[in-house]
């Protein structure tokens, strides 16, 4: 997010400071008084698996393009996590999920972000293609994992505690904070 | 958040479009073209408990002025989920807790908002006493529970879930979606 410097409701300058009763500087409007609070936003994405292979997308944007992710995108208004989750793996990977249970959150301070990923399961029919933000995407092996070549760190923990997860027969729930 | 009319980057008004490649409508700005995203806000809270009672807090501010609640209030940037749930209810009812496990994601859709509700212990002194945006705040035991006067309910989800589980010994994680 570009830093504010007018106010989105009437144009004036934006000044940073405490609003009373307040503990952090907020951009408050000069003129008009609005206070803007900025927050944490949120990515949602899944693990799509199908017989016991993992669907990954080759990142065709930035940032980290040519890089390898699973799906993953910002939350839009007016859905659920899971509904986000699911939508980018079409998005994607034109690959229709069921999301199932959440796998991680992961606090990405320096990026003002909480991933949130689930597992899900790739639709019957198994279809998967390559999305407008892919380069390519593959149904992997998990010996076949390019972990050199994973985008974020996110992605990396995340996918890491599913192996984990699964070969121990369990679905935990697994937290991390990177600065 | 109010309607953004004006480009927080530079001040000219902005329109309702789609952008290339996109396909929700964003607020763009019509003089330096930056894309404004609007995504869904999170709210972290938790269920303090302490031999076998509840901290609740009635309010002292609008939204929902003089109804309880449990503590919990708008994530910062730079914190986790689990530190801006602590934060609050050292502000709500000046007490010290241990964070623990996901209760409870409800998705508020018409408030653009995730609850985000963590199991809590309350710190071994107990304390805990009135913050600047509480009328009272008690130590409840179930049986006592204000379930008419609960404030939202998204609350209200996570207590019931809250006690049902502690009831048959499991520490569950809950969704709900509001419309």
């Amino acid at each position: 997010m570009p830093p504010m410097k007018f106010c989105p409701s009437c144009a004036a300058p934006v000044a940073e400071r405490i609003p009373d009763g307040d503990h952090l500087p907020r951009a408050v409007c000069t003129r008009c008084g609005t206070i803007h609070y900025r927050n944490p936003r949120l990515i949602a994405g899944c693990v799509p698996e199908r017989e016991g292979r993992i669907l990954i997308c080759r990142r065709a944007i930035e940032p980290r393009r040519g890089y390898w992710t699973i799906p993953a995108g910002f939350m839009e208004i007016g859905e659920t996590l899971q509904q986000a989750a699911a939508r980018e793996c079409h998005e994607e990977a034109l690959a229709r999920v069921e999301v199932g249970s959440l796998c991680a959150v992961v606090h990405v301070l320096h990026a003002e972000q909480v991933h949130v990923m689930f597992r899900a399961v790739l639709a019957a029919d198994g279809a998967f293609g390559v999305g407008a933000e892919s380069l390519e995407t593959v149904l992997c092996d998990e010996s076949d994992i390019p972990w050199p070549d994973i985008a974020f760190a996110s992605v990396e923990f995340t996918l890491r505690r599913y192996l984990e997860d699964r070969k121990a027969g369990r679905e935990g729930l697994h937290y991390r904070t990177f600065a």
